[in-house]
């Protein structure tokens, strides 16, 4: 069994944003010399997520609005965890909506993709680096 | 070890529906021939789910209404992803709620799970092909 | 190809709870002797969710109020589940809100975690026995 494992970083400018790490993630899987497996993708941080959809610019801007409608960063009293003195109450409970992870099967030294799947990062809290894991296993 | 790779086609004739997906699985699982490992069970488009629940006829059209009520399909207009001239903008954001992927242990030859668990296909824009990723790996 | 597999069995005296299981998930990992690998947590329960997220005290009644306003428990008339005779159709919802499993790494015989990550068992409707399973494969 071979295994590789690779973080990625970010510091995104703004407090929410989607990213698509689909590339970096097919560089990993490239460097791995996996041929059959798995690649479990996920975010490292607990106001962030990653998830698979499509990489339409449309797309984003609903996400953005639909999240923050189902969990508004305001009134930052509302959230108990606000009282930590930190204001991102919401961003945990966007991040449960969208996922921490995502599992894709390698078959062939590729992932293993319907036509529009596509792998992003989800940003809640942003404005400091954080990081997603990539673990491949397989063979 | 050993891997293994089917898809599962379906072409629902209405919008939205649950099926119920579990035999399929396990005949995947029986012509691997695993013995310990994981299964990954993955919707390949992005309007559609893989979960797993109960399968009592009550419980769907409760999916059915939560969903529609927490990520309506009208009006068509409100999402900007409809600017492509699709009307699936509620599928993709149903389809976060609901999930991509399960991932399943295999134990003894068998799909390892509790009393009431079954895997499920969800579909939220159908009425065309569309497709499951069925992904064995262990020895 | 190693592999190992624990249930980790609980009876929760209240309806909902949030239980952090990362020290038993840690024994589980230090048991299997697994150095890399992948490991599943999931919930054997259909009204039960395994997610990764803080164990910050405030997070877990705002986790619990956000739920209940999402999938709410009154009026247990309103879920056709609950025809059956059961009231646990809102703990179908939360449970897909929440997630059955999660997918950790494991990296030199560690979980491969961020600062903040644990992995807690989120009980929707207890009161009674109900299991996670621990399921670990690598070498």
């Amino acid at each position: 069994m071979k295994s590789f494992r690779r973080e990625l970083w970010f510091d995104i400018p703004s407090r929410r944003a989607f990213i698509n790490i689909t590339p970096k993630v097919e560089e990993c899987l490239k460097e791995s010399g996996v041929k059959e497996g798995l690649v479990l993708i996920n975010a490292m941080h607990i106001t962030a997520s990653v998830f698979i959809n499509d990489d339409e610019p449309g797309l984003h801007p609903d996400y953005d609005e639909w999240l923050e409608k189902l969990a508004p960063y305001e009134p930052v009293s509302k959230y108990r965890h606000n009282r930590t003195g930190e204001d991102n109450g919401d961003a945990h409970l966007k991040r449960q909506i969208m996922g921490r992870e995502v599992v894709v099967a390698i078959t062939g030294r590729k992932l293993d993709f319907g036509p529009w799947e596509q792998i992003f990062y989800g940003e809640f809290d942003g404005r400091r680096k954080k990081r997603v894991l990539v673990k491949i296993i397989g063979e």
